[in-house]
């Protein structure tokens, strides 16, 4: 009855979420690489200042690898849970397009941090899109397993540690909105996010 | 015979447009990223003045959130129609081939909302951009089922549900267009898409 | 035997040079949209200029138009051919890298002609661009049924009209590179080209 | 048992890994065209010096099929690996994380070598990033044959074969980084790794 009400309703797999997920992934990702842009370089400047250059935006470089890890560990949780989730449904469908919505922000947000180091705005921003993207996926999934049933073959358990996983991200990205607002740095906070998704009870 | 007639001709097959469409389409609505871009920042200019710069520009993370949102209907409604249409044809392609050059000129269309705020030109530019992409969405279903008969498996009905649909995005677009003539503002206009198409009619 | 000496031997399968060529493909198409960004904004420019300058730069919306027409007919004609084409090797393999090579150059040819208009330098380096392109698919199509047999079920007159199609756009490219030597215009000697795919001869 | 540790523990395939791969790799080959723009055009430039502006920036068009043949033969080793690789783990994702992170940091690299040509910063820079990415490429490799047993139908010649090839490009970029550190050129040096993959015992 569900499959009945929702595939041919919509016209939508979820084969074609996941196609346009890998590709605005792909290009979030790829994008974040544009903010490591020098500023443009002045004749008078002498040509040996490169490695004074690169050093001096060096907080860039941790940018860019933070967030492509974050996105990539966002990408690796969108196919875990999808690969429970069979079938889509029309809110199901914008719960997702919201999450790429924010996701494609990602390489802004970044850019905002790099723009303006130590600006406790710039902080909050980026870790507000995160705590954005994380809340969305957490919707994401509760809403697939636990009210439209579109995950039947998920377990109990599997539903739980699934829970439980996506709570890191929007707990840690909390507390980085707390730090910014009290003018901290929230850069290294974030290095919590792999640390805990490793610990056994957060492993699938 | 119609299937002797087009796929071996053109070695072409709908999975193929959609992959290309899926490419365009996650492309176009990543780089709408890019109109956030701060104005670069002056030496001169105080590092308190972030929030600032970020509320000046508040109109353009509605900009950014619209046209996500409208390039995601698009998206939509060309897999719903898709789910039908299993051929294609030379004439068919071109029309999926201006489709796409209108997808693509969005960021540009929501660029010149972005940076010329209030200005009627660019309000008008943009109803535009989306009139075209709706008429040529409804070439696309009108063709694909009336004319060329490449979607045998849609009813009368399936075929009325999708003409229906597809004509609130063109219509809400001309509304838009003579706001924007006379001189009055556009951007709210745009949030009857989604509102009608939640209508009971309009659900497919 | 040409199926273990190929196939084993590199682990690419035509299907894998789809997927790039369609990502690259989509991507070139949509870049092209970044040739129409307007020049800043100074403060001093009055408002009412907008649609000044939009007219200034109609003819980047030409060449928009034009580049992403050119663009689409390569990717039908590469649909076409690898409709055919079942295996590949190595030298086959670096054949399509350089067209995507020259591909992705596309953007960039065309904005030379958007930010030089009338120079006859720019025009010719699009003409030469789009010629390369156009020389390096008929060696791809020729390569591949002629010389390695990639593709076996391809008939001599399949072979014909697929290279009889190929010698249009290097034909009309080689017109224009003549033209621009000549300091003459070379933007609607381009519409030869799907003007001419149109007849019967040059039908699949 | 190894299969039932991982796949559904994970949920993520070996193709989902290609994808996400081939859409990264296309995007960063495309991103190296805006590494061509020409300086700004300033109102006082004449007309006619386009030609003199192609040609002083004619190393950044070395540059570019430079940075693009070696990230398609990247893109060929990765396919050619994962034609064996047949599941995948944690560790094994992590690593092709790390992977995709420095290919899309190529545009950058190459951007320093065609903005600071001849510093030996810029080319040590670009050597580095070769230089890692290669070395991922073999822990890619050695992890999932020998390690993690991820590649079952490799014979101990494929796996011989694929290390073998693996150790050209690191081996040549630190050729590379050591003459840039004696600020002695780079650029021809890689026209070494071709030269030698396409010699017999590099064959696959």
């Amino acid at each position: 009855m569900m499959m009945e009400q929702n595939k041919p309703q919509l016209g939508l797999t979820t084969s074609r979420i996941e196609t346009l997920t890998d590709g605005i992934f792909a290009i979030a990702m790829t994008l974040l690489v544009l903010n490591l842009g020098l500023p443009q370089l002045s004749e008078a400047m002498s040509r040996t200042e490169l490695h004074k250059l690169l050093l001096d935006q060096s907080h860039k470089f941790f940018n860019y690898a933070l967030s492509f890890v974050l996105l990539a560990l966002f990408w690796i949780i969108h196919h875990q849970e999808f690969h429970f989730i069979k079938r889509t449904n029309r809110i199901h469908i914008w719960i997702n397009v919201f999450i790429l919505m924010f996701i494609a922000l990602m390489p802004f947000s970044t850019s905002l941090m790099g723009d303006y180091p130590n600006d406790w705005m710039a902080e909050f921003f980026f870790a507000a899109n995160l705590f954005i993207v994380g809340v969305l996926f957490q919707c994401n999934w509760l809403y697939a397993t636990k009210v439209a049933g579109l995950a039947e073959n998920a377990t109990p358990k599997n539903i739980m540690t699934g829970f439980r996983r996506g709570m890191v991200i929007p707990v840690v990205a909390l507390a980085a909105m707390t730090l910014a607002l009290f003018r901290m740095p929230t850069n290294y906070i974030y290095l919590l996010i792999p640390a805990i998704l490793f610990l056994p009870p957060f492993k699938h």
